[in-house]
């Protein structure tokens, strides 16, 4: 893994100005289960190189200083991880690791970061971006920021939904209407209709045939203080205890305070917090080449296959050997005969091999290791 | 692995008593390469703790040791194996370690070390027995044994055939006929009709039918001048050149005048230079649980098996798996989602998974390697 790139190169197609006023958060939580055992509570998937060169979270932060500047993107993490992300990210200031002291979910670490936002900037707009996700469109993406948050300027709290290319019932959806909102020359926002969850197979195709629904990949625009009065009327212990947080920060309180506030505040995510009750929400609609890169499955998707469909990272010697997913992070080499949609994952001290049908069910494997207390493997 | 056990403990059903002039030959030749990656050049099946915490080899000899004295055991090998064997059979003298100096075939091996047993003890009858098969039953091995030396005792060539329990295609058959060469308490010897190679499904099915035919599984006995004699009929250039290689033996001019001879001699198996030619062939048919240990779908079946039809070495943790082979050297652990038939072998350096039903090709993984000049995998 190396540093991101500090002077990133500019793609043609990108407006390379920078938005006045516009902060970035990255919650970087969540192991990645389903991507275990590449994955583990020490080495987070958002810190993995899955995806070229660099880790997910390096390119996550690439893309937003096409938007914004350095100073005003912030990472709020696990005390676990705060380390290994001031190394991966050396632009980034210390002050904008925020380290919650527990997980809490996505709500009470927005929350925590848009009243860090505040005390800084009283005229934000913050957008919210998860850590671990892939984007292939730098351009699309820029563009659709761009309109969100021009959208979130008016006071909505607003939200990229992207166009789905299959029905998949592993993600949620957004209905949009056709209100239109705001359009801009890089996108256009709709009022939306409703946040849903993951729904079954046969409810995930009438959404896809309908034009309407989105997928939600958990990418929200606030204005800094629209943002706020939500969290006081949905979410009032959050309000309440991220005040007292932000009134003791950087002082020798901080810590004593924060740990003991933390602990008491609704372990909740944003989504179901906020977003999903708020009473102004909008979407813009977006092409991006998005993926959250959730399992082995999906993930030997967005690796190059060669002519048998295998994706291989490693040195493979195979006979017959199809549609797989071959991924060796030792310098084992690995040999297959007579194989088609099975993933076989090779770490130092663990080896995985599924059918590639039971993607999803790679968590369950995790689940038995912490049952039999070998959190070591987890 | 340890070393056998020098004073074996006595069976129940075992006559423990020696068989006077009998003398054993242990060719050990052959990698195995259907069992790699855990089998090597370097490292070959006989040598390999597969079936319990001794080799094969020691396996091997300890089963001979309930039918005559180490000193009258003998194992030819080639130079790179000769150390680890000698290790692993502390009970056998090292002048009973017989080196040829490349590969030759059984034949040549074979003829050395009776050539090398007539001038110790002209009245011997010696066996010959494979370095890496197993038995299961030490009781069936040994009658069956005293059986063919008897017969062996009266001139004739002898075979032990394995009553065979599938339509294996994999193996040799030995088709007696009904005239008894000769009773004994432990077993009935009949004249051969004839050797077959390995044959098509059909035609083995149609062999186990006829209650005829025998698996061939390389165990031969002759009275040494019997032997002598056959091979200066059927292979005049091995006589030839065994006997100018025996009278240097133990000389100065011994090593030079081997690996001179050695290169002229021709590369054919006992089976076929001998024994499918000779005239007076006989067989003791046997059951002992014979297996020669051929392949991962093989040994499979050789360990014991879960509820599920699993085998398993090493530390696995599995959700759906079912009638499949896992196999760690490693510390590493493995884990399994959803696979069926499917055979997981993990090394410190290569790693191979395979359809069970593809388990012979596991040698074409090894010419790959080798074309490849990777040789150091092999």
């Amino acid at each position: 893994m190396t540093p991101a790139n500090p002077s990133p190169p500019c793609p043609e197609g990108i407006e390379e100005t920078i938005i006045e006023h516009f902060w970035a958060v990255i919650p970087a939580g969540g192991s990645g289960t389903r991507l275990w055992p590449l994955s583990r509570s020490a080495r987070p998937k958002f810190l993995l190189p899955l995806l070229g060169k660099d880790s997910l979270l390096q390119q996550t932060f690439e893309r937003l200083t096409h938007l914004t500047v350095p100073s005003r993107i912030l990472v709020v993490c696990g005390p676990a991880h705060a380390a290994a992300i001031a190394r991966q990210l050396p632009d980034l200031p210390t002050e904008n690791i925020i380290v919650e002291p527990s997980p809490n979910g996505t709500g009470p670490a927005l929350a925590l970061a848009s009243a860090l936002i505040q005390r800084r900037d009283p005229r934000a707009v913050m957008g919210s971006f998860a850590a671990d996700h892939d984007v292939v469109s730098l351009e699309a993406f820029c563009g659709a920021v761009r309109t969100a948050v021009a959208t979130a300027e008016l006071g909505d709290l607003v939200t990229i939904g992207l166009t789905p290319t299959r029905a998949e019932t592993g993600y949620g959806y957004i209905e949009r209407t056709d209100d239109i909102r705001l359009e801009t020359p890089t996108g256009t926002a709709y009022r939306a209709a409703r946040f849903v969850e993951k729904p079954e197979q046969e409810r995930a195709e009438r959404y896809v045939a309908s034009g309407k629904f989105l997928w939600n990949a958990s990418m929200f625009f606030w204005r800094i203080d629209a943002l706020a009065s939500e969290i006081r009327r949905l979410q009032p212990e959050i309000s309440t205890g991220v005040r007292k947080i932000v009134s003791a920060w950087e002082s020798r309180e901080q810590e004593r305070i924060t740990a003991r506030v933390w602990a008491t505040l609704p372990n909740v995510t944003i989504d179901q917090g906020i977003m999903e009750k708020a009473s102004r929400v909008a979407v813009v609609p977006a092409e991006m080449g998005w993926s959250d890169v959730g399992d082995w499955h999906g993930l030997g998707e967005l690796i190059e296959q060669d002519d048998l469909g295998n994706s291989v990272r490693g040195d493979l010697v195979q006979i017959d050997t199809v549609n797989s997913v071959v991924w060796s992070e030792s310098r084992r080499m690995v040999a297959t005969v007579g194989l088609d949609n099975v993933i076989v994952v090779d770490t130092d001290d663990a080896l995985l091999v599924i059918d590639r049908s039971r993607s999803q069910d790679v968590r369950q494997i995790v689940d038995l290791l912490k049952e039999a207390m070998r959190a070591k493997l987890t």
